[in-house]
């Protein structure tokens, strides 16, 4: 596997990469962004994993969430996948929220979609070993994500506990099996068979799961999306099994990258806690 | 005059604002971005100017730069304007670097650029004007910038030193009229008479007139277009004028909001500092 650098920037005394490679996995070649700090040089570090959401690719986060601050001051790599397989090969769809652009974090077992989307065992498999075989990482992990990348950090967290020793979320699709956000990419992706639904969704995981450590959820109280976010069916579970975490219903904020890089600093802290 | 609300964001407490107004300066509609932080709910707050560079809008360092969080802790306002006149009616070039997305902070003289390509007097007179007739805030000013913005900035408050109070830049472009970045832009704008052209030189114009106050200048060591900017002639004239001051070379950082964002929490400390 041939890692290729396609930009390096410095930042905050580290070096935000980006990085292609091929993917078996998602069978086309896939970019993910990387920044590395400062202490990256001398020895290897923690790894934060953020997933993006809904349209984004690997850039967004990378250059409007503002992690790079706080992930030099604690010495954590941030590794930003994209969100979907791409190139002319991978289906899509006229809408922005299924085919390129919204993979959802599952494996599709569906066609059209079944020969590229799998960002599910992207992530979880793929991409986490061509990480730690090419980067300078400890196999110490954390993982929060936006609106779909909060689904998908919450989802892959849960089915996947021993890899991972921190867990937050921003706006995350809480409930995609009672939402329009969910239901539609879930019966394309996996069928209609809803009993498949349910791995991937937050709610009903930890309810069969739970989580070893606390949950950190920050929500905006003026999301445009609450609607199809769902975040009280979270925050109901999370009470009802004594989850021990929090949910933090932010006053004011909207769905938007201003509200993601005003609460990064709280987020990258508390991953720094659990992970160094 | 009306002030139209395009968006607004809640950001670090505050609120980062979008709005449109017809200008007469330029002759057409113009967007500007406006940081209001929680302070500016009570009291009037200072005003930090940020001029952008070739090809940006308002929005490259509203969403990229990190000024919010930095404004928010000082209870600053940010302005971020437009770059150029715009729309249907404004001459373009095929050149990224002339024309709309460089305006390069001159009234242009010459045609086609005449009629709309007035950004200094927009910059200098009439946004100054709106933004204190609309918006919670002192008449009391710092301005900064990066690449072309770093000119607009420092020729802008040489020639204006009652109008501001403080004074920065990122990778300006600091002796334009001996850089290919300048006399291409300079001539189209102002004509080939040469003589024109100094009052748009922050070298020329620092020999001239000197500065009030300290200066802050940050310059990436690695920045790909530091031949261009030519950062030795600002450098060489702060020396000989015993212009209070620094010029700062930041060993690795290229041209990129990388390298912004990393120190803008120092420019917003340092206005702030003089500001408030």
């Amino acid at each position: 596997m041939t890692l290729e650098l396609v930009s390096e920037n410095q930042s905050f005394g580290g070096v935000q990469t980006v990085y292609k490679h091929s993917s078996n996995t998602c069978g086309c070649e896939m970019t993910f962004a990387a920044y590395l700090p400062r202490q990256a040089q001398d020895r290897k570090v923690p790894v934060l994993w953020y997933l993006s959401g809904l349209t984004c690719t690997h850039e967004n986060a990378m250059t409007k969430g503002g992690f790079q601050e706080h992930a030099a001051k604690h010495g954590l790599a941030v590794i930003f996948p994209d969100t979907s397989p791409r190139g002319e090969s991978v289906s899509d769809d006229e809408a922005y929220d299924l085919g390129k652009g919204a993979g959802f974090y599952v494996n599709a077992t569906r066609d059209p979609w079944r020969p590229h989307f799998r960002m599910y065992d992207y992530i979880v498999s793929e991409l986490r070993h061509v990480v730690l075989d090419n980067l300078p990482v400890q196999d110490r992990h954390g993982i929060t994500g936006h609106s779909m990348g909060g689904h998908g950090a919450i989802t892959i967290a849960l089915r996947n506990a021993e890899m991972f020793d921190s867990l937050s979320a921003f706006a995350p699709i809480a409930h995609p099996t009672q939402s329009d956000w969910g239901r539609k990419q879930l019966s394309a992706y996996l069928g209609n068979d809803e009993s498949a639904w349910a791995a991937h969704d937050s709610t009903l995981l930890l309810e069969e799961y739970g989580w070893k450590g606390d949950i950190l959820v920050d929500q905006g109280a003026s999301d445009q999306f609450l609607d199809l976010l769902k975040p009280e069916a979270l925050a109901d579970m999370m009470a009802r099994r004594r989850q021990s975490g929090q949910v933090r219903m932010q006053k004011g904020y909207d769905h938007s990258y201003f509200f993601v890089n005003t609460f990064a600093r709280d987020h990258v802290d508390w991953h720094a806690a659990q992970l160094n």
